[in-house]
């Protein structure tokens, strides 16, 4: 085996070039899968994907269409029924750019500076993507797969997945497996791997505001109508408190407390203020009293608003009153909040506190619940064992705040559990401008990967 | 004298077209003046308007040059030293379209319909500028006038005139005229003539809060920063109660109350609720208890948001914190208020109630206190009287609830009180999409202007 291993990374050392330009290729096509007018770049995202698994060894490829985004699936099976068989899991679409003035470089133009690559994606996940890919490539042009592989590659994850739920009851079979790995978490620190067995749910929403037919002038019409921002604040401002508990009604009902050995777990990670303070660069920090930062990212639910406009936003002053407002806002969940007892509990906190003179509407736009994995199966604790091996160090085991719906799909759909983790980095600024991926981590990543096709094809745990 | 008056109204009546089709020219150029890339655009304005003022008869004209937009000088003061001076007072610059996609028509491509004219300004001031200078026209055309005029025709007014005050200083002695005539007002419904004897005043800030450094992903680091935009909602919604009344330290201390003989010639207009639920189209009226709406909009204070913009505000969603959020906010000033002392209030109660995790500033964008003129004057009695003798009823005298700095800047530097008039109506969308002027309105405005001219020249009230 440690041949093998060996001659697959000589092959990513001489191969180096060929996997960054690769990696520039598909970090230059414009996936965002939240505006429709992307959806030729989506399209050719997928295509690009396809040709390029054909290309690295997997022999079988299709795209798949989805109600929205196509899924990409691939396969080889060559290694043999007695052999397990992963699926690998992916996103090719990304978040917007926006705010796009705040880049230093391109979003869709890659770039490296100081071995860290620059794109929207970079981190989230195309590069991920290409970790799992490399070492596919890496085995397959050295000695042959050593297992089953399957992968689902889709285009929707950064919209919370609508289509997959429905189309992984169709393709149940298709995707049979022994278990998934899901690369789209990462670490804590560059030196430090690490495990998620717990994810935070989402459920997003839009409210929309109405208050006079049509823009009013200020002067002629101030002092007789409901300003539509006037109220669209007081009804944002009144959903968390001063302490970040957040005030719909019964939000905290089914809330599962952290153990006391997840919470001696999390005080070992020993990710203090300083180090949150760090990351954000935040004058402060802000949230639940009685909760250290990370037990309120992990296992404690959140509300925050993620957009808001109305009115003039110009240059210089404008005297209107809007007639309408719009704000969105997401709530992270975790075990045992479901999104839509969230939505309940949104809509009777709105006929309570939205003011009478002015109409509302609430759209939902995602809706995924928390899930936990077991840190303890037999896949986790042979990517934990690879971790170590390359890395020189146990793997710390976490709850992330971010949400992964497809996790809970899998799990719930296909019965299959994940292995979650992942290379990118606290600072890689996903979903923000500058969105970066370290090159270190990255090769150091593909190392992984090789060592855990390997490692689980020889069953050191069964 | 009523034989000059027939003619020039002749000529009106036989030269329509003429007019529209100047209106229509002087309505297509962008003369945007919130946005410095519209600067072409208001040099082009002011260009016309001198044009146009030599071909109605206007022998002097000058383009002057201030810190910021030019301002149309015009002088015709053949009428000789024992007549009457009036200064005319007009502003060529008009509000940006935004939100652009809730126009019926072309903001910038004049449309008549139903004898409605729809663009940008129709109403705003161009129209209005326009039956002042028709007036002229025709009566240049016809026999010559019969009162001497100067014209001071402003880039400025839609930003709070800021380079008006220096102006006025440095050119006192060329303004110098007994009185202003300013049509930038209206009346309260198309069959009733209204004089404005008091204006409030403006104080136009932004507010930008900054939490994190760069935008976050609402997943990973939810929990542990403080959300710019729930601290700026918190921020905005404490600045109003839920009856209107402004929450900002001492806000209310140096209002003058209205007098009772103030209060029965308001409570005489008429207006009531159901005036304003048309006007507005709002679901319900909403402001301080005690006050009719008309002495809401009049004579009280108000504070209104005109704009927010933070996060994400595209198609779907998308998990971010973001790093900053801006609003925009005004308060209308009644006297005896100052903008100064507001912005003092700002600032203190910005410190009383800002989170401490964000950091904030606060910028000043216009800045124009309150006034009231003398309803008795010689001026305005006269006007009162020609407005009579076309629309066949007295003019009613109104506290209007818009700023017009101007009348205040001309009262104050030049000594100068104005005669505040107009054709405009409540319904013409000023500021809104889908501005627009009755025609109607505006051939009696043309009318009554004319017949201004040789009243305030028989000096009937002197």
């Amino acid at each position: 085996m440690i041949n093998k291993i060996n001659k697959a990374n000589d092959y990513i050392s001489n191969n180096k070039q060929n996997i960054l330009d690769a990696l520039f290729e598909i970090l230059s096509i414009q996936s965002i899968s939240s505006d429709s007018k992307y959806k030729p770049e989506i399209q050719r995202c997928s295509e690009w994907i396809e040709s390029y698994l054909q290309k690295i060894g997997i022999n079988t490829t299709k795209i798949l269409p989805t109600e929205q985004n196509p899924v990409v699936f691939g396969e080889n099976i060559s290694a043999g029924p007695e052999k397990p068989t992963i699926l690998i899991y992916g996103h090719y679409d990304v978040q917007p750019p926006d705010p796009i003035d705040l880049w230093d470089t391109e979003p869709f133009s890659p770039k490296i500076i100081d071995n860290l690559l620059f794109a929207r994606g970079a981190s989230d996940m195309k590069g991920q993507l290409m970790v799992a890919l490399s070492a596919i490539q890496a085995i397959n042009a050295t000695s042959g797969l050593p297992v089953n592989l399957k992968l689902f590659i889709e285009g929707e994850e950064e919209i919370g997945s609508p289509s997959v739920d429905e189309f992984l009851y169709k393709h149940k079979e298709l995707f049979s497996s022994d278990f998934v790995l899901n690369l789209d978490a990462g670490m804590i620190s560059k030196t430090q791997p690490t495990i998620v067995y717990g994810l935070r749910g989402l459920a997003y929403f839009e409210v929309h505001i109405e208050g006079p037919q049509h823009d009013l002038h200020s002067g002629l019409f101030g002092g007789v109508v409901y300003n539509p921002i006037l109220a669209l604040s007081k009804i944002l401002a009144g959903m968390v408190d001063e302490n970040g508990v957040v005030q719909l009604p019964r939000f905290y009902d089914d809330v599962l407390p952290l153990s006391h050995s997840e919470k001696e777990k999390i005080k070992k990670l020993g990710l203090d203020d300083d180090y949150y303070m760090e990351q954000t660069g935040a004058k402060s920090l802000f949230g639940e009293i009685g909760y250290t930062p990370t037990e309120r990212i992990g296992a404690r639910p959140t509300l925050d608003v993620n957009g808001i406009v109305s009115g003039y936003t110009g240059e210089g002053p404008k005297t209107v009153i809007p007639a309408k407002a719009i704000a969105k806002l997401s709530t992270r969940l975790v075990p045992n909040q479901t999104p839509d007892k969230v939505k309940e509990q949104l809509l009777e906190y709105m006929k309570t506190n939205a003011p009478s003179q002015i109409n509302w509407e609430i759209k939902q736009l995602s809706s995924d619940p928390a899930c936990i994995t077991d840190p303890n199966s037999f896949a986790t604790k042979c990517f934990a064992d690879s971790l170590e091996a390359i890395w020189g160090k146990e793997p710390i085991y976490l709850r992330e705040g971010g949400s992964i719906p497809i996790v809970t799909h899998m799990q719930n759909i296909l019965g299959t559990d994940s292995v979650l983790s992942g290379f990118g980095l606290p600072d890689d600024k996903i979903h923000s401008p500058n969105e970066r991926m370290n090159l270190d981590v990255f090769w150091k990543g593909i190392e992984t990967i090789i060592h855990y096709y390997f490692n689980i094809a020889e069953s050191l745990y069964e």
